[in-house]
């Protein structure tokens, strides 16, 4: 039903991908598209730094109250302002535009159709959710047909054997009540015995949290360690701008560290030791380092000696490690191998005193991409029970995380096993779903490769491809002339040429994309 | 299936009520219960406050970075510390380990269940969903048995037919897709006409931006309005602790209003007037005016008249109208009807740009009680667009909420229509529920009246009942003794005597408690 969504154009887009390229390498770039150099938003950047500084000059001398627009860029919280959320910025809402002139006007574009590869987003992409998960959260949506004749004919028997399972674990079999803050306490139970499974070491399900999606997750912690400018967050550079949106949110500083393209995306501890100390030398207390693994947008798989030596720094300068590893599922190499960093430090030796650890995971990624669901969890580990107590009162503050999510949280961490009934249809789409995204993952790269003044490296993990495009003189003069950063301006052209959606590469000359756009 | 949960404990709650509140009132208080007396976080209040005192004297002198445990409550961030959400503190704390105790101990207490009239939290007491609306969601869900035979055994053919509809309106029929920042497009164009034929004014659908509950829309304006403690907020006393606990989050101050028990919990502009002067003379620039109609925790409904005082007082003030309206559904009284801020603004003449109005609405109240699908959205008019941009963008940084939740929100504003097949059994279910609601209201509050020392004004609508109080003398200096809150002392003693949950009303002397346990 839904195979629809990729249609046609797959091919044509790594055609029209190509030539896009090639043009804007010629000696003489195209002008903007109209569709933008007429737009009042055309650049996001500008305005916004004319809102920054609009932004600034205020808090000198405040202006009268406003009385018939008492709401303004101008007395809005300035954090809101310095917020930058790239993979929904500017590229995003020229594509919105694009489209919606698509469906005016169809055929009046050089595309058929948008293809936004600008996030991992695999349903929107036509990758089909796993059908034993969607059978669980059905049944438990709607329990009464749970002892009908005709659902036996309609569902696997383990999903409907899985949603008594779970129902029982909710107080009243209610899944429309708000359920304990941290989530409900038998799908916290399951998630714990998945964590075990996994790793080797013990996991207590009072450290785990779920959460609408790791977003939110990432923000409580942030809310919690910030308190000012002075905190700072050890982050990668290239990141996923989840993290520099909630820092700036919380009003933060973030502590850039930078991975090694040359290497792969190679993460150097002296690197993080270097960048912690020019940042302690300006009177920056640095409180975490946040580590992306498998990498966004990188997609490199740390190496377990690599793991050990962060956790070491960790350790020895006192810093909470924040560990994204929402993508555990997806490795491409059969070279490399994902080890949580709470099954490192364990093997290290370290217990739940010797280190502040928390890992996050979510529904949205893996083989299974269930975005939309906004389920997740994020396991707290070394921190003392006052503590505990503040995350707690937050999480509480929203009341709970959505009941579906938390079901399929639970799922994600304790799928079908040999010998249940759905285990072999399971792993046949699982299995087809991670070497669609292998394959594609490499034929990008290659295609990536091939094309003059891009180079790319191998995407061992997670769901993007970061390639390097080096750019003439004369593009980085025409963007300029347009007032845009090279790289945006890149982006823009790719996106009016081609109907791709992707992400610039936040002024490192580099452009992000997502390779789940071919098959 | 579910009717189970309020079980054989209904009448006698009410017995053990009535027998706990003597016992409290009798001339020799009992001394507090073991499980508390010697319990480490006895005083919530207290500790917080020793945490404070802790936090403040850590700003002037900072202690030196402690390696082994980077993470106390002294380095954290302190307005997480200032943070304070009884719904879910103390006493649901105490209540929880009361239930761990039945279930290792049965027979031990005095009680065999824990009633959690804490919150709105309809189905966790054993109401039952709505039919239609959870066939809906089971059936987008799971969309690939839409077209089986046994599916027309199942499913009515409406919930059939809306679930085809709402699929068509999801891009590529991807429910697990991450949707629009503000949600999916068709979901809002229904909720859109939903307010339409509510309020007989336009409103647009791109005003909406659909979230994960209430609370993270609340929160989103918080953030969007508070830049220091110099902003502030002006809330209603009592209030749903959301707001207090959002702005102390944000860093923002509470400007206290407060509403006249007296007058059933009547709302004056001359107060808000008051009030209002009194911040600005304190140099506190306040943004907006939270307005929760029907009330929380006090459960009145504002009369039409009034809200155009209101209208009117922000219009003048140059005041953001925050208008909580998510109890919209629930008013139990037939003289008293709904109006939305947004219908009575338009009717006075008041269009788009002549005031910022932010509605709230939630899946979790009303007669559907879907507190834990986490649905909800808030309908934004009066902004400019460079702040709406602002909006979306921090909209934008959580991705989206959860999509089961947005097609609630859909429902919900558009429930079945005369002729449709579920239309009769949706409205007997609808119904019922309101009239038990209404029915349990009245039984409480006559309950209320009819003990010594306790009064309690009519609950018009909402789900709470907000009775005062009067202790005697000997039951506060019980309480200092114990050095704790009257209020928190009544409330221990209530759960410790009877298995009831309900809340301390923040040092008024009063209890706020939910009626909902009673039928």
């Amino acid at each position: 039903m839904r195979r629809s969504v990729i249609g046609g154009a797959k091919r044509s887009s790594l055609f029209l991908l190509n030539q896009a390229h090639r043009s804007l390498l010629s000696p003489s770039p195209p002008p903007l598209h109209h569709h933008l150099g007429s737009s009042p938003s055309s650049s996001a950047t500008a305005l916004l730094l004319l809102l920054r500084r609009l932004s600034s000059s205020s808090a000198s001398s405040p202006p009268p109250p406003n009385m018939s627009n008492p709401v303004t860029v101008q007395s809005i919280n300035p954090k809101v302002l310095q917020c930058e959320y790239a993979v929904r910025g500017e590229i995003v809402n020229l594509a919105q535009r694009l489209q919606e002139e698509l469906k005016a006007n169809p055929g009046s574009l050089p595309f058929d159709e948008i293809l936004y590869c600008n996030i991992g987003n695999p349903q929107s992409l036509g990758q089909l959710p796993i059908t034993f998960f969607r059978e669980v959260l059905a049944l438990c949506d709607h329990p009464t047909i749970l002892d009908k004749a005709e659902t036996q004919g309609l569902f696997s028997a383990d999903s409907i054997e899985r949603a008594w399972q779970i129902l029982d674990q909710i107080p009243g079999r209610a899944t429309g009540a708000y359920s304990h803050s941290q989530g409900i306490k038998g799908l916290r139970d399951t998630i714990a015995a998945g964590i075990e499974a996994r790793d080797g070491f013990p996991a207590n399900p009072n450290d785990i949290f779920l959460t609408d999606g790791a977003s939110p997750a990432v923000h409580m912690m942030m809310q919690l360690l910030i308190s000012s400018e002075k905190d700072g967050i050890l982050c990668p550079i290239p990141q996923y701008p989840l993290y520099s949106a909630s820092i700036a949110l919380h009003g933060g500083s973030l502590i850039p560290y930078y991975l090694d393209e040359e290497t792969g995306w190679g993460l150097e501890v002296s690197e993080l030791k270097k960048q912690l100390e020019e940042a302690r030398s300006k009177g920056i207390s640095v409180r975490a380092l946040v580590v992306i693994n498998p990498g966004n947008p990188t997609g490199q798989v740390l190496a377990e000696e690599n793991q050990r030596d962060i956790v070491e720094f960790c350790k020895k300068e006192g810093l909470v490690l924040l560990a994204d590893e929402v993508y555990q599922e997806n490795i491409y190499v059969p070279e490399k191998k994902f080890h949580s960093f709470k099954k490192v430090a364990r093997s290290m030796g370290y217990g739940d005193n010797d280190l502040c650890l928390v890992s996050f995971q979510s529904v949205s990624k893996g083989y299974h991409g269930e975005c939309g669901k906004r389920g997740g969890y994020m396991e707290i580990t070394g921190f003392s029970p006052e503590v505990r107590e503040q995350i707690y009162k937050v999480a509480s503050v929203n009341l709970c995380s959505n009941i579906s999510g938390q079901i399929l949280a639970s799922l994600v961490m304790s799928p079908p096993k040999v010998g249940d009934e759905s285990y072999e249809s399971y792993s046949a789409e699982k299995d087809g779903i991670l070497e669609s995204l292998a394959r594609r993952a490499k034929t990008l790269e290659d295609a990536f490769n091939s094309l003059e003044g891009i180079t790319c490296n191998k995407a061992e993990g997670a769901m993007y491809l970061f390639p390097r495009i080096r750019l003439p003189e004369k593009a980085i003069k025409a963007a300029e002339a347009a007032k845009t950063a090279p790289d945006l301006f890149y982006c823009r052209h790719l996106l009016n040429a081609t109907g791709v959606v992707v992400v610039p590469g936040s002024g490192f000359g580099q452009v992000r994309t997502c390779f789940k756009m071919l098959s």
